[in-house]
């Protein structure tokens, strides 16, 4: 069985650096992606046509990062029945919150997985849990990258402890 | 010359009881309209076919109603650029603040003159004062109502001061 | 191969009222499910259990209804790899911002894929699309529940069209 | 017949930076338009006067532009029944949600047609698409001024998806 | 010495409701007072040529209540150097947050004295602490209210303390 | 050696149907408190005499219950070096932010310990927690609290899970 | 008769860049004013005291600028019923929402005339309107400030328009 | 008696300079306590087991501060009945209100008492401050922290009165 792949969209070049990390943490747990710029504003036709065959073009999860009234998500769950994950984009009104809430509060019927603002990695990850569902292998190194994270957690908490140490 | 004609549009058929005092005010100002339900998730295909033919089917302006992530006016005002009017919904979070930043927080390049939240009236108001720009006619009936609306405030002022007069 | 099942979990029973929309959106699409009440707080160590034995137990994806400082799908996520799915409850606090915020604001490494306030019925669908990834007859469930979903807009739309038609 | 024009209004001299993009993009557009300084507290009547005779002196919109309690947008409407657009100019509270509360909840009557928070492209963009309506000439300049638009985000996702190419 | 007068003023009709309490107020301590309804937007004329006479006509005080984007305190402020009282008036968006920024966050040279969110009896004591400033006998009588709401806490405090005695 | 007392304090009388959860908990968990209305507005004298003499009259604990600009639990801490427990009440303005801000925003050096928006049971319980440091009895009390209220959510947990059994 | 004074407070000597605008706008208008650290929590006696006092040593206004859970100015409102002025300090939360809010929203009887958050020279400017109600001399001051800054508007507007004349 | 000891503990290293205050002001307290890095998320195990055997170990207050959704001090509060007190930690959105939330919006029977948003020198003091109720030692050293900080709020009275003397 070919693997499924993840779409990594961005609405606009200037959301690349926030978006890095998602395709960053893709590669590092080996998901095959494929990383797009497309607006649901200023390129309506080519966001939908992708969103709509994304299925058929073996996606599995499509990673959609916007800022401001941040629509891009939300259309491109209304042209597909894949999972669609939701990074909102901080840009300059009150840390995104406006990004965040044209994101997460869609209506019933058409989700959009919300992570946290500017949350690129944990967008990853979280596609990755998805397609590790039916890949054991993937599933395995999502377990090993937390166990990696639990690791340096505990090597900050024996730093910190003993620098404080009374 | 024929008239140019508003669209009344509405994201779900619940924002009704909002969107109609768009309709009556537009028909208070003889100002010809159609009125649709069109989702910007639900039916994505007939929401931006609609927008995309709107000026050659004779609209002048685009009124878009809808609440929570109203992604609506922002994706109708992708496809087309005759100007398109934003009303933000009030649901059940924050009185609509999600419908508002949604609906205002455009990008550069594609506004969406946004009015109050649940602010109907007005958007049939502004959409008749872009109209009336090529339409004397129009202009003197929102001068007749503005009128209108100041001899009712005169008419509250004379009530209240002589009912409080000392 | 057995069918993935969900688990929906929530913080307290007096979230059964939000959280009931989720279980019938995954009874009327077939996905096996559990239901269960686990507090981060009151019942810390049934519910880190739960987390940390879903995968073993055949569970594809926990959707976890939380309301206030929103802590359950943060602590079940700690506990697993499998895709967690938060549901913000709407509490007696700006409807629901404190729920919202603390689901939503993962830290990188934890993702919890959150849904609007109250987004019961999408909390379900994520997750079905989730195993749908996998599972070609969901899949076509999915679509066509949208399908029916776009049927009913193009109704009203037709209704409302015909009713202020000029 | 003679070309409308707009009028740029700031409320402060040192809302010239935002607005300076309201000005580059008409004049792009060879859209006509003056530029005024005009407060509705400071010089109140001469903001009144300049709103009252705007039509008569052959403008077909006002652009204002404000921070803070920004009440220049709806005192000018006041004054007028040609549509005004409001510019919330970010301030040095809450990224100016002081300003866009104060420009887009306008009464019943009298509406502003709001952009987002320091958005003064769109409301230039905005006053064109509204001056286009008897102008196919500004409408063609609006839609290539789109398709320009397009044509940037198209090779923007040329260039990052060939960046990313696995 | 003739007493100064506080102007009452309401932007509408339907502030009455909040606005009687200042009316109370003003008279329980037997300062001379005006009731208009007077719009920033709707008769502006009047408003400002009221406010611009404010001081030649014996008042005091202006108490100014609007909703919504309250402009009226602030346009008032404008065409007076009399100090300016505001009262932000709770409307149907989260609790009058806009109407209290568009009152108190005024710009640098025209005060608007702000009240809490419907806090019209403090608007009235307010004016009368500033007529008090030369008039003694109002000093006594605003001293004597705060007496009396100091023996009603004290009432309380007796009450529920031997309700609650162990 | 005698008990320590807790104190319920409320700004006002009004808030009695908030504080009596506190005064309840306290009762249940046998801490011995005094009830009482004290104003840090309209009583200033009594509330902070209340406060200075509060360790010489055996209390250990001070719990404060306010709403809006919620002052007293603050004006309170800056009388005594005992541990102040802050109830933000909820009031007409957003669900008691103003409140919550007010109280737990404290400056360095003057600490309130502030809980929920209405959390009055958690107040009883913290100031319990911190009078059980030096009292067995108590904290043996505390943990039979606790574990009465997880068997109750397994209880719920029992009830639910088989209600929804497939 | 003697002027009246103007006491300027701040609650921590870190406001005083704030504050200064306040001491340099009096002085600029000629109204005798004494400055003073005075904090609602580290010196409540110093701060009461003054504030009781405050009419008696010829006081006409209190100024009091505080951040975080700025209680200053409401504290000192409990003990005079001389007009008490809040400026809301901008702290590091959220702009200074929490002043703004802990100033402003004062219960029923004990009113704060709260100006813009760091609204410092507004401050000055009410409490000398306020003292202008009994000193001719200083309301020609104020109206001479008036008009100086309306001819500093008039130059801006003069200014701007030759700079982007067509 | 052994004296209770703090522990101070952070959700990640990157805590350590808002938390170092807290550290600090209990030293200077003479305050005996712990520092340890624990992640509600990351380390969950050792989380809940330092939480859980924290009385027997002879802890009598945790300290817990964290940022975005911060779980740490309410996942801590859900395994022990001794008192835990939440810092907030301001990250990257809003200032630290959803850290803010996440820690005081606890659920009714697991109290968080919560500082300021990175109040850290106020955890440190309200831990003793609970201490010092079995600890006359440290209740005089925390009246005498008070003292001097009276004092210095005196001095800075006193250097800015004469600074601004007329």
């Amino acid at each position: 069985m070919t693997k499924l792949k993840v779409a990594v969209i961005m609405g606009a070049e200037s959301d690349l650096p926030v978006v890095k990390k998602a395709i960053e943490t893709l590669d590092e747990l080996g998901v095959p992606r494929t990383v797009r710029v497309l607006s649901a504003h200023r390129t309506p036709h080519e966001a939908c046509q992708f969103a709509a065959a994304a299925r058929e073009e073996g996606y599995g999860a499509l990673i959609c990062a916007a800022g401001k009234a941040a629509h891009l998500a939300g259309v491109m769950a209304g042209h597909t029945t894949l999972p669609v994950i939701g990074i909102p984009v901080k840009g300059s009104f009150q840390d995104g919150l406006d990004a965040l809430l044209a994101t997460v509060q869609m209506p019933a019927g058409i989700p959009v997985a919300t992570v946290a603002v500017d949350g690129a990695a944990n967008a990853a990850i979280l596609a990755a849990q998805m397609l590790a569902l039916s890949d054991p292998d993937l599933a395995a190194k999502l377990q090993a990258m937390r166990d990696k994270m639990t690791a340096g957690v505990l090597e900050s908490d024996k730093r910190v402890s003993e620098q404080f140490a009374q």
